[in-house]
This record gives structure tokens, sequence and C-alpha cells, in this order.
């Protein structure tokens, strides 16, 4: 099957010199992938030009005029910005044209434009941003990371339906666990929401084994972890904090003096090694999820490398159908809902 | 000045063969101190038999029949154990025994124990639990890390006045910068609470600097960083669970073959330093804020050197006299609040 992807060429914090050279690779990799460069065409051309190797029957380019900027009012950016390359590469999935599109442009922006040109999937009333954090198991995925404030107990249930979904469909798990984050493993505990939806939850068809503190996300207890976006949000900046801070320590003890100089030379292949381990252009790539079509939010500040990961995200989400898998179990998750309960003798 | 700190000797995963061997080292490091072992007498004087070294004059035994266990629920510890190492221990800083108690138990028995004990300062509606977290540039003051799910805008700003006097108390900076937790630096962030805590937080006499993020918490951006109990549990755990995961994954690294162990071995006077300062149990000892007395949790699951911590940071509070400091400001900000608006001309 060819998939056809529709690159924001002009978002992120760098632009083009990172969504170019990361789409050239990626199509290296990629034999039947297709890419649909969307921003302005003559720099697209000038950078496309500077590379050798280039699949150039495999890169098309899409003219746009505007480019939403990094810290522009979502709102403004869905008034005013309706050439822009974030809003172009998006109209291609919703006109069938790219089975995907990937921007590392403003993340609100692109929530609210994705919303506004796609829709929901129904019986979904929110889209969440969800994202594969490492474990020391594999992987597990964390949803809502801060598309949602505030989020009702069954926009809990419908993001654990949705990670299920992303994992099953990417991983093959047919059946994955899914934990709903709290600050303690007993029933009792959290805000009304949050026990509420862990009733829903465990009512529900999914593979439910309850609740999850903060340290199962990296231990791998589960596949999924649900939460509202506030707390996801927090949590993944404290962890990605955290990570920065570890990684300064180490370097600033390896390189406090001739010495400690030589320790890191000596050790070089295994630190390496385990940098290439936890490295977070390895896990770049957010999913819009709940939205009728696939839409992969990069880190505004990656690289090229990062960025061809967010590419390989969308490809996989496209190649497996997960919007057709989501799309199917909400509405027969909907369906049981609506049964009367049966009564009783 | 001498410094009476009550221990509650049973509580923690492993009870004496921790608190013990902790308190008589923290009473050869303290020679202005005492401390008052809190538990089962025979045992208590069994385990200070087996060291040497111990301070005899300064070390006071304390009977108690009871103890808390680490999963008991708290109404029932409260209504069950008043003769409970924990609650005894309490009870000598009510009585004004001791300035200071340290329990290694049950956090919510912990908390309902000492709210029911010593009563919160006028002015506060519910302590929280505040916890200095390592930084690139020190340390941050977080809290609360949990006592409370949901929090009004009005105990925000009561937790910062209490982070903001406990980081000046013991550091001397009289002036720390405070931050509140949201998932973005614009005022709009955020829901409801979290906005109006913010505008309170502005109007008052704090250093408050705006919102921070989760990943502000490790850079040093601010001093103090005030939060709900959940989302700030949350992030506590997420960092745990993530540095867990990256010292796992280092062992796993170094330990692959021959080869790389080899290259540990080169490295290990580095790697030990770097342990050492990212060493969790350095910054062992949660403190109880809010009420008319110091208590600091240790962690359950902690070792001799980790309580030695706690002890250290209830001493330390002890000596600076944070609940006094608290209980000015407090009463201060809420006769600022009282006072009525200027007419506007």
């Amino acid at each position: 099957m060819t998939i056809t992807v529709a690159v924001d060429a002009m978002g992120g914090d760098v632009g083009l010199k990172v969504t170019v050279p990361a789409s050239i690779q990626f199509l290296q990799d990629h034999p039947n992938a297709n890419l649909i460069l969307v921003g302005d065409q003559a720099a697209i051309e000038a950078e496309l030009s500077r590379h050798q190797g280039v699949a150039r029957s495999r890169v098309h380019i899409r003219h746009a005029t505007q480019v939403v900027g990094m810290d522009e009012s979502p709102q403004l950016a869905l008034k005013n910005k309706k050439d822009s390359s974030m809003r172009v590469a998006i109209n291609l999935v919703k006109e069938g044209e790219a089975q995907a599109a990937v921007s590392a442009g403003n993340t609100g922006a692109l929530m609210a434009t994705a919303r506004f040109v796609l829709k929901t999937i129904p019986g979904i009333e929110r889209p969440a941003i969800a994202k594969m954090m490492p474990s020391v198991k594999g992987s597990t995925c964390m949803l809502d990371l801060g598309a949602n404030v505030d989020c009702t107990s069954e926009q809990l249930l419908q993001f654990g339906i949705m990670g299920s979904e992303l994992v099953s469909s990417i991983t093959g798990n047919a059946n994955p666990r899914v934990g709903l984050l709290n600050i303690g493993s007993e029933d009792i505990k959290g805000n009304d929401s949050v026990k509420r939806a862990g009733e829903y939850l465990r009512q529900s068809e999914l593979n439910f084994i309850g609740n999850v503190e903060g340290n199962d996300v990296y231990k791998g207890t589960v596949d999924v972890v649900v939460c509202d976006g506030f707390t996801g949000n927090v949590a993944l900046k404290s962890a990605e904090g955290l990570a920065h801070m570890i990684a300064y320590f180490l370097r600033q003890e390896f390189t406090r003096n001739w010495w400690t100089r030589l320790c890191a030379l000596a050790a070089m292949p295994v630190l390496k090694h385990f940098r290439n381990r936890v490295d977070p252009r390895r896990y770049n790539g957010a999913s819009l999820l709940g939205l009728r079509g696939i839409v992969v939010k990069s880190h505004g500040g990656t690289d090229a490398v990062g960025f061809r990961f967010a590419l390989e995200q969308a490809c996989e989400e496209a190649g497996s159908d997960v919007i057709g898998h989501i799309t199917d179990r909400v509405a027969n998750q909907l369906n049981n809902l609506k049964q009367p309960e049966p009564e009783a003798n």
C-alpha cells in the first residue's frame, strides 16, 4: 500500500532546514511512501536542491502562501491563515490526497485547525494528544498530554478507547492494558471525575487494570495511561525537566577535569549506546487522536532526526488504519452504553 | 539552642533497623540535638545496644504500645491507635517536649493524626506536603505533593506563602521566587481555580513570577512551585519513575558484557560522584506544612542514610522557626486581604 503524508514544511522553530532533510531521509527508508511538502514552493525547491539522493518522483510540493507563527493565537490562525502550510497540509488529509499530516508548528493552532477541518469521530467529544513514552518494558501510550485542561469522566473513557486502539493498531497487541492515572491504587483515590472515570473504564470492554501512579508510566505497568490534559502535560514536562537535569549533571561530572574526561573517553562507547537509548528524538511525534484523519505533532524544536520519527509515526498510523479502528470501537461502546440494563429477577 | 526531635522509631517499611542507626548517626553529627525515640521500649533498647558510639545521654526512649500499619486506613489509625509510636511522637510536639516529629510511616495516617493533634495555623485551611526537589541551580520547594486532591485558589495562595516562608527560613533567601504550576506561561492557561490563584498570587506580597511548567521545577526557574496535590503527586512520581528508568538503562548498558564492565570500571569514580549527586536519599524528608508544629515525613522505603536526611530537615526547620514565620506571614496576608479597596476618584 502506498502511503502519502502531507508535511507542514514551514512549521517548527527551524522550518525547512529540518523538515526537508528529514523528508529526504524518510523517503529513502520507505520506498512505498510519498510526501507532499506544503509551503513556499521556491524555498522548498531551493532546499531540496541542496541535497543529494532525493527521490523526486515521490516528493510533491504544494504551494502555500502563509505560515502560522509559533506563538500565534489558535483562534487568529484559524481565522486569518487559511492558506498556511499547516492548514493546507490538513486540508490534503480531509480531501483524501494524503493519509496523514505532520507538523512541528504551534500545538494550539494545529489542534484548533485540525479539529475545525477534519471534525471529531462520532462519539468522541474532544480530541486528545497521545504520545508513546519510553518504559523499561518498551513503551507506554499516554493521553491526554495537554489538549483538554478539564476532562469529564466520559472523555477519560473515550481517551482509554482511543489509546487502546492506537496501541493495538501499531503494535499488534490485541488487548492492551489500560490504567487510569491517579495518586494511589485504591479505587477511592482521586477527585470525582477520576473516580467516575474508573467506574466507566471498569464497565467497558477495555482491558482496564485500575489506577496507576506517575512512576508506572516508565515502569511499563500498563500499555495505555489515561489522564486529563493538565495532569498529563505537567507529568510529561516534569519528566523532561528531570531528564535534562540528569543529562546536565552527567555531562558536568564527565567534563570536570582531565582525569574525568579520560574516564569519559574510556566509557564513550557505552555512554553513546545509553544516550541513543534514551534519545527523546526517538519518541518524537504526538498523535492528535479522535479526529477523522491522522495528524501528528512533532516537537517544535526537534532536528531532522526527530522530525523523521514523527513522519514514521504518521506513516505507521496510516498503514494500520487507526482511525477506522477507533471509529468502530467507539460506535460499539456507544451501542453498549445505550442498551438498557437487564432487569433483575 | 538545643533541639529535640521526636522519632517514630517503628514507622516505615523496615522500622527500627533504619530509624535507630539513622538516629545514632544524626546525633554524632549534631552535638546540640536530642532525640526521643518512640516505640516498643525493649525493642528500641535492643537495637541501640547493637551499635557503638551511641550518645546515650541525648537519646531518650518513650514507650508506645501500638504501631500504625503502612496500609492502615487513616481514619481507623486515628480512632484505634491512640498509643501508636506515630501518635505519641506527634503528641510530644504538641506538648512542647519536642520541637519536631519525624515518621517514615503511612502518609495518610500521619497527615490525619498530625492535623488532629496539632491543628492548622490560623488562616491555613489545610496543610500541604512540601519537598525540596533537586534542580540544576540547587533545589526547588514544591507543594502540595498529595495531601489535597482538589484545591481552591485561596488554598493555592496559602501554599505559596508557606513554601516561600519555608525556603526563606531554611536558606536565608529573603525573597524566594514563587511560580504557579501550569501548562503554559500565559495567564489565560489552566482551569478556573489555577487562573484565580494566579490573580491572588499576583496581588500578594510574595515574589510571584507567574506560571511555570513541569520542567521548571528541575531547571530552577523559581524557588517555590505551587500546585494542587493531585498534579504535584503525579509530577513527583513521574519524575521518580523516569529517574529509575534512566538508572536501570545506565546499569544495563554498563553490565552488558565484559567489555562494557571494563568501561564501567574505568568510569567508576565519575559514576559514583554522579550517583551521589542525584541520590534521592539526599532529598528525603517532606514537610507537612501549615500545622502548629513541625512534622516531617520520610519515604517509607528509605534506608538509614535517607532517614538521617529527614531528621536533618526536621532539625533545620525547628532551628529556623518556620512555624513562627508562616504564622506571622499568613496573619499579615489575611489583614491585607481584609482591608477594603481604596475608592477610585
